[in-house]
């Protein structure tokens, strides 16, 4: 598999997947056109313009982008499609679009035969084994919360470290993955932004500039370098 | 109906319910024993353990407390019961349980038959439409997002302002419950910490020291002072 998971789009003051420029070279190196997912945007912007969004980028690069809206065959555009792009969003309606469309199990062996996939935010929560993990809202009920489990672990996107100074009574992300791994025994990559997951074949990494929270059930969480080994 | 759905249970550096304590005394007058619901509470403490701290609070006003856990006939508990408290964690977990032990309809009928109830953050989202605006992680899947609908709308516990000094991608609380109107028709109430719903009979109120901000479908949020009548 060749695949990036990033945590977000967009850096803090910068451009729509600027940060990741080289990373994304590398990953649709000889790739000419791929397919952008747009269904994770729920409103604001449309398909088109999401679409047009991410074209934004990839004209840069001199790779073309087709949006998966704009065909009739959805399951036949994936099987012919050379790579991959699903940008962020809500999980929750990205989710419930796949499954209900029967194309999570069509992008997944697609990605599992080799096509390059890259993921930002909710893209990157369906590569993880299911949604359980995503910070969204849960606008819309999906049939399933499994995803496509290209890597044996979930992703936790825009990890966010407690805030002391918050006078606030919400759970902190921290207790909210804790709770989850009460109810299961799924490893927990707590991706902060400026991070990503890189999978080539068999060897799964974390990148970026931050320290990864890995979170465990019965362990204390532990913090990683860029450059570990998942 | 006579019911209490309060943003949070506890406020910063206050004791669990003390700030609601005159209203907790109004609302189960009458009444010497109500039954507590833990099943929102995914891990740290027992459902014994939780049921004993809300137990801890109701002895100060002479009620006594019983957890629903400790009924092997949970419906025939709850039809027997004088009065309702549910308390908070993680709204997925509530709602799930509820659904799967064919409670949810029971506590539903039991409080629109007018037998107070009080319920704070998760315990105040199933008195709402359903749980589309919780801001838990769904860390379980529940059979189904409908909840008790006791109040015409949904409500958005620990409501949250932006933070402009903020370096981070994640989406707003605003933008969430945004995104859930575009999805959905039903309004949702902004509840602030210190704020809660009362409602006696048809009257539906907000109260609390907090503006309160309601977003509806089409339309731009706006604050309503406490008192207010939804």
């Amino acid at each position: 598999m060749n695949i990036i998971l990033a945590s977000t789009s967009t850096l803090f003051g910068g451009e729509y997947l600027e940060y990741l420029t080289e990373e994304i070279v590398q990953l649709f190196e000889g790739s000419d056109e791929i397919i952008f997912i747009p269904f994770a945007r729920p409103g604001g912007i449309s398909h088109d313009e999401y679409t047009q969004k991410a074209r934004s980028f990839f004209d840069k690069i001199n790779i073309k982008v087709k949006g998966l809206h704009e065909f009739d065959d959805k399951a036949e555009a994936l099987n012919n499609a050379k790579g991959f792009f699903t940008g962020g969003g809500n999980t929750f309606l990205l989710v419930k679009t796949l499954h209900e469309e029967n194309l999570m199990s069509v992008l997944k062996s697609n990605v599992e035969s080799g096509k390059p996939y890259l993921g930002c935010s909710a893209g990157s929560n369906i590569g993880g084994q299911n949604m359980k993990t995503t910070n969204d809202m849960p606008i819309v009920y999906p049939p399933s919360f499994e995803c496509m489990g290209l890597v044996p672990f979930n992703i936790n996107p825009h990890y966010l470290d407690p805030s002391p100074e918050l006078k606030h009574n919400g759970e902190t992300r921290e207790t909210r993955i804790k709770e989850f791994l009460t109810q299961n025994d799924v490893k927990v990559v707590g991706l902060r932004e400026g991070n990503w997951i890189r999978r080539k074949a068999d060897r799964i990494t974390v990148e970026g500039a931050e320290l990864t929270r890995i979170f465990e059930k019965d362990k204390e969480p532990y913090e990683i370098e860029s450059g570990t080994e998942l």
